[in-house]
């Protein structure tokens, strides 16, 4: 997508093959700014700390992280140990675990010798194929927000499932990209998406990127907007689906698929396949909800009068900061991802 | 109620009949601070920019302004001016023009050099009131809440209906000081409550000087606490109740009450009957929500390393704040007040 318009994408191998560029995600939407990675610790920093966040992306970005662990040594020993840590640093996202076991499979056939150079260019291919994915997302969410005849066509979105989440495109706004693309009349409404702000901080610079138009609002204002008939459709990303169709997403999105619910507004699903976990079954609840560390809601990070940016503490007690929740397949209308929209109870039988 | 061992209200008219001392609710978490006003226009002020908020508590602030008016000029016109200006000074919350009209009424019939005087014994009526009114209430709700057999009992509650949003012992809070008094095992899930983040700054705050075990929580955290059996039941506060059951109070109460009825769990409201509103039905929806400026959710107001207090910028995009949301009476299980607890729909019958 382009950035005051240069073409950029949310993470980039050097063509030396020694190091990835990413776009630093914890300094938007103050500051544009790149930086390199040059080990497979400096990757899992990166995750931890969120520099790259989204579930596509820090899929991608760790398969990058076992190519640099490569350069380094590609031992079996190193290859495994790699991946074990990559899996480690952000629990919930499917994505991480898919991409790191995909390398690991290409992989492991290879002479020591060939692993690394292996080892980009399987990355490179995974990046290459998220931005496709995500491109036939568009398309097949596309015919959906078609056939609501509303002008502008109001669309409310949680977190950011954006391209900064992706390699480039999107998941959950790759439909909205297309849409506006094609001059439909579009206005977004951008979850803040507390405690981390990634809806004020990444969504609604990504639009502003891309001159469509959107409003903030506080995670608290989708149910009356509702109520005033102000949204159209929900769409949201996804971090992990079981194979009967409930989804884990970022804290807060279940309550938005309650409201959309009670007030028969279609709630959507973007995501791709990746995102499926084969061995979660939703009813069981057989997932690890990510608990993050209390100051992200405690703490925020702002911009001072002089345009310098600090953090200052806005809580005084003890908090619990859970990043995610599972809403119910019965309270999503369709799923969609690159081959088409689902009722969410069938996705299972597209793997 | 006690500060750092010391008993405070909300509000407290000085012994000469001059002006009055709030707390500066716009100072908490971080420091807590005595202001005085000395006039009408103060007293617009301080409601306006919310050093006190809160409905029962702007209420019996207003009673004082014009008292403070009359200390000036205690003409039929200057009465009318003070009603009149205070009820635009915060439209949603009934009980301003509630306590306004009761003035209104009560000094009418006096000859103007005795106004001055019985304002103040009248506004001084009003806030004795209010405490006796939230004990009531408190009272009213405690066996709701020792009905439910869980140990701690967990409460979850959205923005501040404490004593800081009273005089003195609060709304939706009363019931649990009384139970915690009691010796009951409490906890209480606070809701950060944003844009302004009146339950991080405010009940988080009171929460802590009464030693009641709390912990804050993003306001997209009730549904996976719900989902995760963690809410034996939710109580806010009520800034205006329609005469058919249906509940205006701070944006997202409404997606609480939905996520409370999904699960199963009791939603209760404690009010005053002064917030209920005689012209207002619910179903005409013929209430006016309040649209506050979108830099209350693009600014934060925190604490620096070294102590100071300074507002950073957090948000780059257009937004939109409205402060209220509609909760209709089919999500509530019972509205509380000084009379007891009523099923919402029949609360209409209580006046």
């Amino acid at each position: 997508m382009l950035v005051e318009g240069k073409s950029y994408r949310t993470i980039e191998a050097s063509s030396d093959l020694t190091r990835v560029t990413i776009i630093d995600q914890t300094a938007l939407p103050f500051k544009f700014e790149l930086i390199d990675l040059k080990s497979l610790e400096d990757v899992i920093q990166a995750i931890k700390i969120m520099q790259v966040r989204g579930a596509p992306l820090i899929g991608v970005t760790s398969a990058f992280g076992i190519a640099l662990a490569m350069n380094n040594d590609s031992s079996d020993q190193s290859l495994l140990d790699a991946a074990f840590s990559l899996k480690e640093s952000r629990p919930t996202a499917v994505n991480l675990a898919w991409a790191v076991n995909k390398m690991l499979e290409h992989l492991k056939p290879y002479d020591t010798n060939d692993r690394a150079k292996i080892a980009w260019l399987y990355a490179n291919e995974l990046a290459e194929d998220d931005i496709k994915t995500n491109i036939d997302i568009g398309r097949a969410g596309l015919p959906l927000l078609k056939q609501i005849k509303s002008s502008p066509l109001n669309i409310l979105t949680h977190c950011n499932a954006g391209w900064l989440a992706t390699i480039d495109n999107g998941t959950a706004l790759s439909p909205i990209y297309q849409a506006f693309e094609e001059g439909i009349d579009i206005h977004v409404w951008v979850d803040e998406t507390r405690p981390r702000n990634q809806g004020m901080s990444l969504t609604a610079w990504e639009l502003t990127q891309a001159k469509i138009p959107h409003t903030i609002i506080s995670d608290n204002t989708g149910g009356l907007l509702m109520q005033q008939n102000k949204v159209d459709c929900v769409i949201v990303g996804a971090d992990r689906i079981s194979i009967d169709g409930q989804v884990c997403n970022k804290i807060g999105t279940y309550l938005k698929a309650l409201a959309a619910k009670a007030h028969n507004i279609p709630f959507y699903v973007a995501a791709p396949l990746s995102t499926i976990d084969n061995s979660f079954i939703g009813e069981k609840k057989s997932f690890e909800i990510e608990c993050r560390h209390p100051d992200e809601l405690l703490r925020i990070k702002g911009m001072n009068n002089d345009g310098t940016v600090s953090e200052v503490k806005i809580g005084m007690s003890t908090a619990y900061n859970p990043a995610f929740d599972l809403t119910p397949a019965e309270y999503i209308t369709k799923i969609i991802c690159e081959k088409g929209s689902y009722n969410p109870e069938s996705i299972g039988t597209l793997l």
